[in-house]
């Protein structure tokens, strides 16, 4: 299924979420609003926003709370990669060159910074605290995730347990404040807004898997950044785990942490490729997005929430 | 006036405010533990927690609330320090070595985000949508202020208007911020918030003008950071455009901005010091404070008021 087709429920309002992130870009600074507006011109999939306005959609959904707090989540987001991008000295994202590269890390550091405050302001625009605090709390806990990472580049650790609760800080824990702040703010029961939590994080972590998949399989064409960028900066995601458990005693991954030298991501990726260690890593992503709809069906049943089971499969299935 | 006894109607609030500062580094991270205890331990003079209590000791004081609020500034203010320690490559800050020249940009820039989140965390635990939109648009006016700054460096303009807007947007805001939600948060009536509002940034304008006059005057002992680090950055204050308005065809500080040669800001800081600009900007900083207290008057006459008035002294006299 299409993300477009998916996302139908809440198709005219996300273009809404689209012309609100892009009015940040409408200020009297010249410099900065043409920063602004190369930012957000491309907001790739905008899942983030989609999952708030689709959790909104079981419930009493109202546009007035769910428009803001879309923005910001996705705000967030970006504000959180362009931080990230000066961190990993990242050339492209969306095939378009980063603010960093552009501009150097100083103007990094404050555009991300400067983001951060927009989607403050747009949860602010919310009217409720405890999502307020929610949106905050994520940022810690992403932000503290990024130090793990960042500190643990290059180490080789093969624990499992610490690359999952890695993925949730990064990626999951955003994804399950969309889905949780959609429900809050659309006045659900507090048990649907724990299935949303529960959805969120669970739906995070295969979105991310995922996403180390396509780090190995994919194309720089497709992803709009280079491949195998992971292991190049260190970060090990569970393609690598799975490879370095295979040969424990000699192997690409452990190479290439231990000499930095990239002729070993090459080969990394061509003996990820060649052996079943993809199927085995969808597989441990089907499991999370299972376990995102299990009590999916709790929920009423609207279009929201099947939007919200075929999401699920999408994660899977995309790829980009 | 002694800042401690300025302080004396909110001190034993304020030592609650440096508890809850120092209790974020209260996490299961041992090592983020470890460095936000290093970060949080030397809380400067706490002037903007003290303007939010001040502030609100002329109206109904609710502490649920100014606590928070209080954190919440002091925070958001040790955020913005270290981004901007990273982006100006300093490497010591209140006597003490940066985060970025131990760790590196990568974690000052992670740290900061961090620090950013925890503010956010207490500013939503006020509970009231009026003052966390604020502090976000506070951290905009901040960010994007600092973007300016960056990117005007080593530009000399003798413009005092671009000066002065600046200053409000990288110091001001924040005093106003911190004096603004004090009165809200405790229940003033419209025109106190806006007489607050108005100390705060006129305040904060006269607070800058005076640190950039430090930085001229001061050593390098007093200071815990290098003397002429604001020429060394590129940064044009109030004594170096008064100087160069005094040369205007040559002069040490558009020496420095041509050559970036370092000995220049030696001669600089020598004529600043031996001509009479010190004292213009001294009144200049005056006028300013007297423009924050002229309208005090009309808030009830409470040891909170005499302490505003008191501190607007205290800005101008303080040596470090």
């Amino acid at each position: 299924m299409e993300l477009n087709q998916i996302y139908a429920p809440v198709q005219a309002d996300l273009l809404k979420v689209r012309d609100k992130i892009q009015s940040i870009s409408r200020i009297d600074n010249d410099w900065l609003a043409a920063q602004l507006s190369y930012l957000v011109k491309e907001t790739g999939k905008a899942l983030r926003p989609a999952l708030t306005l689709l959790s909104g959609k079981s419930f009493k959904y109202n546009l007035a709370y769910l428009l803001p707090m879309s923005v910001s989540v996705e705000l967030m987001h970006t504000a959180t990669l362009v931080h990230d991008d000066a961190i990993d000295n990242a050339s492209t994202r969306r095939g378009q060159a980063t603010i960093n590269s552009i501009w150097g890390d100083e103007i990094a550091i404050l555009m991300g910074d400067y983001l951060f405050a927009k989607a403050g302001e747009f949860v602010s625009d919310t009217q409720t605290p405890r999502v307020i605090k929610l949106f905050s709390q994520t940022l810690g806990i992403i932000s503290s995730g990024e130090i793990g990472q960042f500190r643990g580049a290059f180490y080789l650790d093969r624990n499992r347990e610490h690359y999952f609760r890695r993925i949730y800080s990064k990626t999951a824990s955003l994804f399950s404040l969309s889905t949780q702040s959609g429900a809050i703010l659309s006045k659900a029961p507090e048990e649907s807004v724990a299935v949303m939590k529960e959805y969120g994080d669970n739906l995070g972590i295969a979105f991310q898997i995922v996403d180390d998949i396509l780090d190995f399989t994919s194309t720089e064409e497709i992803m709009g950044k280079p491949v195998g960028s992971d292991l190049t900066q260190g970060t090990l995601t569970l393609p690598a785990i799975l490879l370095a458990e295979r040969y424990p005693a000699d192997n690409p991954v452990q190479r290439m942490f231990e000499t930095r030298d990239n002729k070993y991501v090459a080969q990394a990726i061509d003996m990820v490729r060649n052996l079943d260690i993809i199927n085995e890593c969808y597989k441990t992503a089907s499991g999370y997005c299972q376990q995102a709809c299990r009590n999916l069906g709790l929920l009423p049943d609207t279009p929201g929430r099947q939007a919200l089971y075929d999401l699920a499969e999408f994660v899977v299935e995309r790829e980009l």
